[in-house]
């Protein structure tokens, strides 16, 4: 596999010359990740359905594991157990709105990656850049396990494991592990581990940083190993599981499903489970005693285990919810990690916004009254009163709130406002609003998907490498 | 599915149009062969190597359960459990040899199938035809279940089940069930079910015809009717364990193989089965308490039970053997049936050839003495005389032989030089005579083949069709 080797390289010396500022070194952090052997035995898989325009077009590039939908372009890359889904792309002819202005886009929009190495790396949305609006395109760029990128178009940057680039374009920066940047554009910047940042232009700011102890048990990071931690583990107990749903071609849904619902092939379920109208499981995702109300949905890599969810929930890559009851409207932020106990449930009351990158981890029960903004790491009722605000408390902000390690800035309104409309528009984008003949989304387009398996050399110089591969509709 | 019906209706017309000095209609054979409902459940398997150059190309199609290896170009199409493998393909560059001309070959060649239907039909090989060398092209045809194309380029024409077209370019021409030809070319022809004609223009013909009560027994075929008869019944009898591989994606071995042979991982094994050195087993072909010898190759559909090949044992095409010995060097030819009983067992002496489409089928033991050539429907030994001649006294021949069935014109050492020449081409080309160093074939060429899966539209309007799909390495 020595030209597999040597493109590791040659893309690690393009990410290290973007990052010489911080004199970073992105070899240590890549080397032992990923398993070199995995790379012949797993496969990629590419989704295919009549309600999504496809263009997948694959060259010199590994893609092991990982998985595509929409227009996807990739090469040069190493892709590890990743998801790209570019089914939320622009179309042409589209008008990108953008700060009052209209942009015409004048060709279908694709998500280009190009010598990058990602690994269990979530790759999601259009470019929100209004200066990139054809390609939402990530080059010369690492990022580690379950990472999100969402929205947002990277260019010589290294992401940790379990962060979150929302909405961001990104250039030479690095984001530490477990952190969420959501601030619209970043240069040349290093994002400490564990913060989760949120900007708005002058409209408001919300910042919060984890604490190295609390960092340390969940995703401990260092260089020349491999990411370990509880989320690492917890990831690593339905690894088989999964396995055994990739290795077999015919499926059986293991429970019935209405017709405007859809629960992807390879989502794992385990016990009993219920899924509402509208409700959108995809692939990697992981039921065990679900119960999900109408218009729900459940992205790649989050676990939903002895809960229920009322309707219109939207779990955001990443979140894991375990023991818990969320109300209506329960808003879970990318990567967020509910656990409660047996004996010691979590309670959401309806409408509330868990944001991204949260950690609940209860050792007795706990409610979380309706209409309620959480964050940070809370394990008790001491700890929820100082990562808690009441949505029209925050409201009321003006100028800046600040509790503990959390700090806000600016219009608490214009903040409240501008989540409930991305939630809103979530919903919708994934059919939670179908009324049979209106409002389609993702639930109810996912429903036929035919996939399509490739694999790479085993033998040769090109060992590793899968054959360069264009699929049209 | 209103576009793939109306896919099947033009190609229809269109063999109709070609086969119109007839009066056929090839609807009659057509409609309700191909189950509709599995061209959704089907996948179709691309099958890659380093070793190999590939170019998959598919465009307005239906694969169902086809498998693909090498150069294969495929245009409004259906091909349903098809083999079509480009692997022994001329290069560009490479000198064609005809009647002591020499033509370069300009570009590589590829196999194109283009406006046909073929249903469970090996295409293999190269195109024989001096005038089309850089593509075999298969157009405005139907082939039936169990066919063979093998190196010839076909126009226009519809072969019978279990028939066998053999470096014959064919136009506008009606190939009769289990028919075999290998005439070279033949042109607005209709050949009778059950007719073996071999002809090289005026060196030797060879000519057999098997009766139309052996052909109702063995091979049915009506208009309006799938086929019938004990064939098809003794395929369909291990259909269901063939799906199981199918199904799954990882593959274990199920028995130890020597460096330099191969066994197929789409190929079927049960009870006690050995593999000798540079032994072939491909995709579709089935051991049972087989015991292969040095250098024997067992290709598509064939079937080996308990049963043993001395070594250098040709089993071409769809050519089964059950409680049979062959000893050293034995050929048996295209969809030959050679059926033994535990207690009338076959065995079949050094050198023999078994003429294609030879039945074999018995009551009591027999055995077939060394160096001799067979053909037609043989119970016994009182068939055997007047179904079999010694090649030594065959080469003798130099104007005619009669046999009840058979007619032999020509040169006799003519026909058998040709014959063992060729043998000698399939031993060297699937790697027999490989030394760990020089004679590499396809044994040694296919033991690290990766596999691409592919699916169709599952729903809209192009439900049944594949995507448009281009491989290359």
């Amino acid at each position: 596999m020595k030209q597999l080797g040597n493109l590791f390289d040659r893309i690690i010396g393009r990410i290290n010359v973007n990052l010489r500022d911080f004199g970073f070194d992105a070899a240590a952090f890549i080397r032992g990740i990923i398993p070199l052997k995995r790379l012949l035995q797993l496969n990629a898989f590419l989704g295919m359905t009549h309600q999504h325009p496809i263009h997948f077009r694959f060259r010199s590039s590994s893609l092991a594991g990982s998985y595509f939908l929409g227009k996807c372009l990739v090469d040069h890359a190493v892709l590890y157990k990743s998801d790209v889904r570019g089914d939320e792309l622009k179309g042409k002819g589209d008008q990108f709105k953008f700060q009052g202005l209209e942009i015409p886009v004048h060709d279908d929009e694709v998500i280009r990656i190009k010598d990058a190495i990602l690994v269990k790396t979530l790759v999601h949305c259009y470019s929100h850049d209004p200066e990139f609006l054809e390609e939402l395109c990530i080059q010369n760029t690492a990022s580690m396990p379950y990472a999100n990128i969402h929205g947002s178009s990277i260019e010589g940057c290294f992401l940790g494991p379990f962060s979150t680039v929302d909405l961001t374009t990104l250039h030479d920066s690095v984001i530490g592990a477990f952190s969420y940047v959501q601030v619209g554009e970043l240069s040349h910047y290093r994002v400490k581990p564990g913060t989760v940042w949120i900007k708005s232009g002058d409209d408001f700011e919300f910042h919060y940083a984890f604490s190295r102890k609390t960092l340390k048990k969940y995703i401990a990071e260092e260089s020349d190993i491999i990411p370990g931690g509880l989320f690492m583990d917890f990831m690593d107990t339905r690894k088989n599981d999964f396995q055994k749903l990739f290795d077999l071609l015919p499926y059986k849904a293991p429970l019935s499903v209405p017709r405007n619902a859809s629960l992807n092939r390879y989502a794992l379920v385990n016990g009993q489970n219920h899924i509402g109208e509208n409700v959108l499981v995809v692939q990697r995702a992981h039921l065990g005693n679900a119960w999900l109300g109408k218009g729900s949905n459940v992205q790649e890599n989050c676990y939903i285990i002895n809960s229920r969810l009322e309707g219109n929930n939207v779990t955001a890559h990443g979140a894991k919810i375990i023991h818990a009851k969320l109300g209506r409207n329960v808003f879970v932020g990318f990567n967020s990690f509910l656990r409660g106990k047996s004996e010691s449930s979590l309670e959401i009351g309806e409408a509330c916004i868990v944001m991204p990158h949260t950690i609940i981890d209860l050792d007795e029960p706990l409610i979380i009254p309706a209409q309620h903004l959480v964050w940070g790491h809370i394990k008790n009722a001491k700890d929820l009163q100082e990562n808690t605000v009441s949505i029209g408390e925050l409201s009321k902000v003006k100028e800046k709130l600040t509790l503990k390690a959390m700090t806000f800035q600016g219009s608490g309104s214009k903040f409240i406002q501008a989540f409930k409309h991305r939630i809103e528009h979530i919903l919708e984008t994934n059919g939670a609003f179908y009324d049979g003949r209106n409002n389609k989304g993702h639930a109810q387009k996912k429903q036929y998907i035919s996939y399509h398996i490739v694999q790479p050399y085993r033998k040769g110089p090109k060992k590793g490498f899968y054959p360069s591969i264009e699929i049209r509709s």
